[in-house]
């Protein structure tokens, strides 16, 4: 089956486990880097692991329901921040360029005109998705055609020789889309997952989490992965689920970011579950539902440093972790080598 | 007086925030790195503050205390890590080397002798300090002697360009001093002080805490920091202290490591409290008592890894933190540069 992920293989977990535990250090001391690196390990079938070429897919995408008023930011503010990306002066221009990742912005479907730029991909679906207060945000093509886009961006950083990818998202509007599809992926109330967005405040919130109710209630029992992206979904949200699923079928490590792109494997994992095998929790972000979005995950996030910004700067943030992982695993002495005592010797 | 260190000023606090808020993204999006931010700039003078030639200090030095069986590996053990240190082969060494961190070990008073190395400064005290269940730790004159090597140390450090320092320690036992300087310090009970270490079971913990206790208890009202240190502490922990101090006084950013570490600034709080301006806390390590230091000094850690190695391995995992912190100020654009909206504008 096309989407079909196949699960990491934990043959070599003993064998990992002994090598980490063999480093001049007592045991389990590193904590989540012993985690990550046995992660790595098996994700690469390497006993030193590396991250090659690290890339961030940032997807940039509008939403008609920020007509009904449930952000702070006005909608026009997309296509700004994708300029200020493309000139390189945005928050995730920065950490990528400190992080040596390389970054690559794509035009999901911008609601206006962006100009070509060579640091631009071009894969507009539409200006911006329909307001699914009353109608389906995209049509099932558009759906499909954005999960394809996704997958084939992966494609092309893989056979660049990219192993690791992380997903980031501009687009106003998006904690809305991302709140829907975390209820219906989760079951959880709506009220757990509606946040401030960009800034909120309390009646703010309250007003969304209201259009929310009522745009939720418009298609009952949309369960399914595909119709609850098609009908709440984002361009970008949609692009990043199918980037997602690529990534963990071609075994590139992914980098996930705060609650809209966790939103987005969210409805991933649903589609193949082992597509969290590959995945490394950048940080937990400070919007509401995040934390519990992890927790139905049962996973935890590298770094917790309370921010809220998207545009995968947590994830990107968390590329010193994961290189720090990679770097103990080779570089390290073992006790033979470095004629250290064992505990209780 | 010697050891007094001027408090950060705050006066231009409200320009640091401002600058802060006009970057292109959601007023407090960036969460911790922000408050990172403020503080380096605050301490710098300079709205665009810079980590330069961060350098760390990895004072080893072995315990007396040893000798009642606190530890679950051997005191040779620090001597064998040292050797380990200078050959590069640490866990320490990667991180140094993979985040461009300069090192330098000192032997602060190692139970053995050490082949000189050029990695390695000798400012050995004594082989160890005595058993401090039955006699001081050291003479005041050794107290004083280890506080002022870690200026010194330090000084050359200043001297040499490096405005933000990092101080490791490696010395088998010694959470056993540190439990004990935190209780002296904090009032907390010994019980919360008292840990794993490298690695002791349950029954282990509890004979430590009953030699902790019993060691406690032969210096009744053991209040005063300098009688603290002297009583209880090590060669490295008062090395560090003083490192701390000076530091502080020479207006360098200082990254604290975990339980041990934090330990000597708890002693070195309670001569100056103002060192805590100056003070970035790495990590919060899994070593019990960790927490409620940090909780006490009502600070929270950068990264939370659930490491506990010491070495001065959690504060270095937090130094590409700093490093982004400083990057957002100096390159990232703000609204009116990009010509981005404000929120509800």
């Amino acid at each position: 089956m096309r989407w079909s992920v196949p699960p990491v293989s934990r043959d070599r977990e003993r064998e990992v486990r002994h090598f980490i535990d063999n480093k001049t250090k007592p045991i389990g001391s590193l904590g989540m880097l012993e985690s990550a690196a046995l992660q790595l390990a098996l994700i690469q079938g390497k006993m030193k692991p590396r991250i090659v070429r690290p890339s961030w897919l940032v997807f940039a995408g509008d939403h008609g329901i920020t007509a009904e008023g449930v952000s702070s930011y006005p909608s026009a503010v997309t296509r700004q921040m994708v300029l200020n990306f493309i000139s390189g002066g945005a928050a995730i221009n920065v950490f990528a360029r400190l992080h040596g990742i390389d970054l690559k912005i794509v035009d999901a479907g911008i609601a206006g005109d962006v100009p070509s730029h060579p640091n631009l991909i071009d894969r507009k679906i539409a200006m911006g998705t329909a307001n699914f207060l009353v109608a389906p945000a995209m049509t099932l093509e558009q759906c499909e055609t954005a999960l394809a886009t996704g997958e084939h961006l992966v494609e092309t950083l893989a056979e660049d020789g990219c192993n690791t990818v992380g997903f980031g998202e501009m687009g106003i509007g998006n904690t809305s889309s991302a709140a829907v599809l975390m209820h219906l992926m989760t079951g959880l109330p709506l009220e757990s997952c509606v946040g401030r967005g960009t800034g909120l405040d309390e009646s703010g919130v309250a007003r969304k989490l209201a259009i929310l109710e009522q745009a939720a209630a418009r298609v009952p029992h949309c369960r399914t992965p595909l119709a609850a992206l098609q009908q709440y979904g984002g361009f970008e949200l949609a692009m990043i689920c199918g980037g997602m699923l690529a990534a963990a079928r071609l075994g590139m490590s992914i980098v996930v970011d705060g609650f809209i792109v966790t939103a987005a494997l969210l409805v991933a994992q649903k589609i193949s579950p082992p597509v969290l095998d590959y995945c490394f929790f950048g940080h937990c972000s400070n919007e509401r539902g995040h934390r519990d979005m992890l927790r139905f995950l049962d996973r935890k996030s590298l770094l917790q440093l309370d921010m809220r910004l998207g545009e995968g700067t947590g994830a990107a943030l968390a590329i010193p972790i994961l290189r720090a992982a990679c770097a103990f695993m080779s570089d390290m002495a073992s006790f033979d080598d470095a004629g250290v005592s064992r505990a209780d010797e």
